[in-house]
C-alpha cells in the first residue's frame, strides 16, 4: 500500500509539536502536547504522545503513515533512546526505550535522534542542504547543537552520540562554567544564553553606556534589539560571539572539509550583526586550501516548521 | 585471473618506499627510491617511480597486482592528485597528476591519499583497528597528520582534503607561528618539532637543571632520552605535549564519537610519559557521556612496515 505521509515529532522541555508531512515537506497537519511530566511519568508522556498522534492521523489513517521521526533531547539514534537528557524530568538520569515503546503501540516504524541531527537530516531534505554531501548543521538556540553530514550520512559514530560540538572547547584558560560541568565549552558563549551572559559580564566590567543598562533581565534578543538602534556595546557583543563561533567552524572544517556551515535557531536570525564576523574569523583560521572556500548559510526552513519537518525527514 | 597482490608506495620528502603485500600484510617485496627531484621534474621522478614498480613486480608479474595504493602529501583521493605539497620541491604550488600518469604508464588501478589517511586504512586492514567502525588515527612525526574512519569509511570530505586535525588550534592567543601560516596548531606542540621546541622555550625560561642543556641541537628523541634516564624537565616536556594533545582528542570525540584514537609515529614511542597525561586531560574535557569509554591505542604496525602496508591496503 502507499504510504504517502510521515510523522515528525519534536521532543522540547516545555512542548511536544508534532505533524503529518508529505513528501514535499509540507506539514498537513500538527498539534502539540505538554512535555512537562514527573521523573516517574515517562510512561504517562509516550502514552500521551501515541493517543495524540492516533488523533492527528485519524483522518489520513495510521496505514498512510511510513513511518514517525522524533527528534529529543539526547535522542539515540542506535539504541531508539532518549538517554539522561537534563531538560526533561522524566528522562533525567534515566534511558527511557521511546522507539520500541511508540512503534509498539502503533505498530508503525520510529526513529529518533537528537534535535540537532533531525534539523540537518530535515535541512538535507527539505532545506538549504539539498544535493549537499558533505556539510554542518549549527543550531544556536538555548543551547549550541550540532548535526554533522559526511558523504550523505549523518555521523552517530560509535555509540550514536556524535556531533556535540557545543561542547567542544571555545575558551581554553578560565572559560566560563558550562551546564555539562566543564568549562570553556562553545554552548556557553554562543547560544542565547551565552550572549546575555557576555551582555552582563561587560557590562559589569565597565560603564560603557549602553541602553541595555535600563533592563533588569537581559535575553539574546534584548541584545539582537539594542544592536538594531546602533547600541556600540550591543554591537561589539555580536562580534565577539561571532568571533568565537569562527574561530570554532574552523576547526570544525580541518575536521570534515564541509561544503558548508549552515546555521539555524534564534541567534542566526541575528545575521547582519553576527555573520561577517564568523566568516572572517573562520577564513583567518583556515588552511589555505578553505580560505572562502566553505560556505557560511542560514537555514532554508521555517523557524515554526523546521523541528517538526527535520524530525519528519528521518522516516522517509 | 587472480590478483593476491597489491603494491604500496610510501612517497616521503626524502625518499619513496614502495612494495608488494599479499592479503595477510606481509610485504613479499621492497625496495626504495629518491624523492628529492627539482621543482620541474615531477615527470622524472613520476617515470623513476613506474620504472621501480616494473622492475619490484618483475617476478612476481605486473598482472598479479590488484591495484597501486599511494599515501603522498597532500595526495588528494578524489582528484587523484598530489596538490601543493610543501616538502617536496617538484610538487610545491602544483597539482601533480599521479594517479592518471602512473595508472597509464603501468594499466594497474591506482589510488592516492595522504600519509595519514593512507596509516587508518592500514591500521584496519592490518592492525589495532581491524574490526573498528569509528576510529581516529593520529600521527605524530615531523608534523601532525590525521585520517578519520566514520562507519567504516574514511572521511574525506567535500574535497578530499577533511582530517587535517594536526592544524586545529591548540593555542588560542599567542600560539606558536606553524609552518602552513597560521598560529598555534597542533602540530606546533604535539609534533617531534613541537617536542623540540618545547625543549628549547622552557630551557631559555628558566634556569632548572637539565641534561639538555648540554646539546646544542635538541631533537624529541634527545627529551625522550633524557625523560628516561630521570630528567625532570624533559619528564615535563611530555606531561604538556600530552596534555595538549589530551584537551584536543576530547574536541575530536565530541566531533566523531569514536571508538578508540590510535597514536602512530615517533613520539608514540615516548608511551610511558606521553599516554598518563594524554589520556587524564581527555578526559577531563569529555562530556559525561564519554568519560573513560574512548581508548587511546597505540599502532598495531610495526614503525618500518607502515607507511607501505598503509598504502596498499587503499588497493584492495
Amino acid at each position: 500500500m502507499d504510504k504517502p505521509y510521515v510523522v515528525g515529532v519534536d521532543v522540547g522541555g516545555q512542548t511536544t509539536k508534532m505533524g503529518i508531512v508529505d513528501r514535499r515537506g509540507t506539514i498537513v497537519e500538527q498539534t502539540v502536547i505538554n512535555s512537562k511530566y514527573g521523573p516517574e511519568e515517562a510512561n504517562i508522556f509516550i502514552d500521551a504522545l501515541c493517543a495524540s498522534i492516533r488523533t492527528l492521523t485519524k483522518n489520513i489513517g495510521l496505514n498512510k503513515i511510513q513511518g514517525i521521526g522524533i527528534g529529543a533531547p539526547n535522542g539515540n539514534y542506535y539504541k531508539g533512546t532518549i538517554e539522561n537528557a537534563a531538560n526533561l524530568d522524566w528522562a533525567r538520569g534515566k534511558v527511557i526505550p521511546l522507539v520500541s515503546t511508540v512503534s509498539k503501540n502503533l505498530n508503525v516504524p520510529v526513529t529518533v535522534t537528537n534535535d540537532a541531527n533531525a534539523a540537518a537530516v530535515g535541512e538535507m531534505t527539505y532545506g538549504t542542504a539539498r544535493g549537499m554531501k558533505d556539510f554542518i548543521m549549527i543550531t544556536l538556540g538555548t543551547g549550541v547543537g550540532s548535526g554533522i553530514v559526511i558523504n550523505g550520512n549523518l555521523v552517530y559514530g560509535h555509540d550514536g552520540f556524535a556531533g556535540e560540538l557545543g561542547h567542544t572547547c571555545a575558551v581554553r584558560d578560565n572559560g566560563r562554567l558550562c551546564g555539562c560541568g566543564k568549562r570553556g565549552c562553545l554552548e556557553t558563549y554562543a547560544s542565547a544564553i551565552g550572549v546575555a551572559r557576555t551582555a552582563r559580564e561587560w557590562l559589569d566590567m565597565s560603564e560603557e553606556p549602553s541602553s541595555l543598562r535600563e533592563l533588569t533581565n537581559i535575553s539574546s534578543k534584548d541584545v539582537f534589539e539594542a544592536a538594531s538602534n546602533g547600541d556600540k556595546l550591543a554591537i561589539r557583543i555580536f562580534e565577539f560571539t561571532g568571533k568565537i563561533l569562527g574561530r570554532a567552524f574552523a576547526d570544525f572544517v580541518a575536521f570534515s572539509a564541509p561544503e558548508a556551515i549552515i546555521l539555524f535557531g534564534g541567534l542566526a536570525r541575528a545575521g547582519k550583526f553576527i555573520l561577517k564576523p564568523i566568516k572572517d574569523e573562520m577564513n583567518a583560521n583556515l588552511l589555505p586550501i578553505w580560505k572562502n572556500k566553505v560556505a557560511i548559510l542560514p537555514s532554508g526552513l521555517k523557524e515554526n516548521d523546521a523541528a517538526i519537518l527535520g524530525a519528519s525527514a528521518l522516516a522517509w
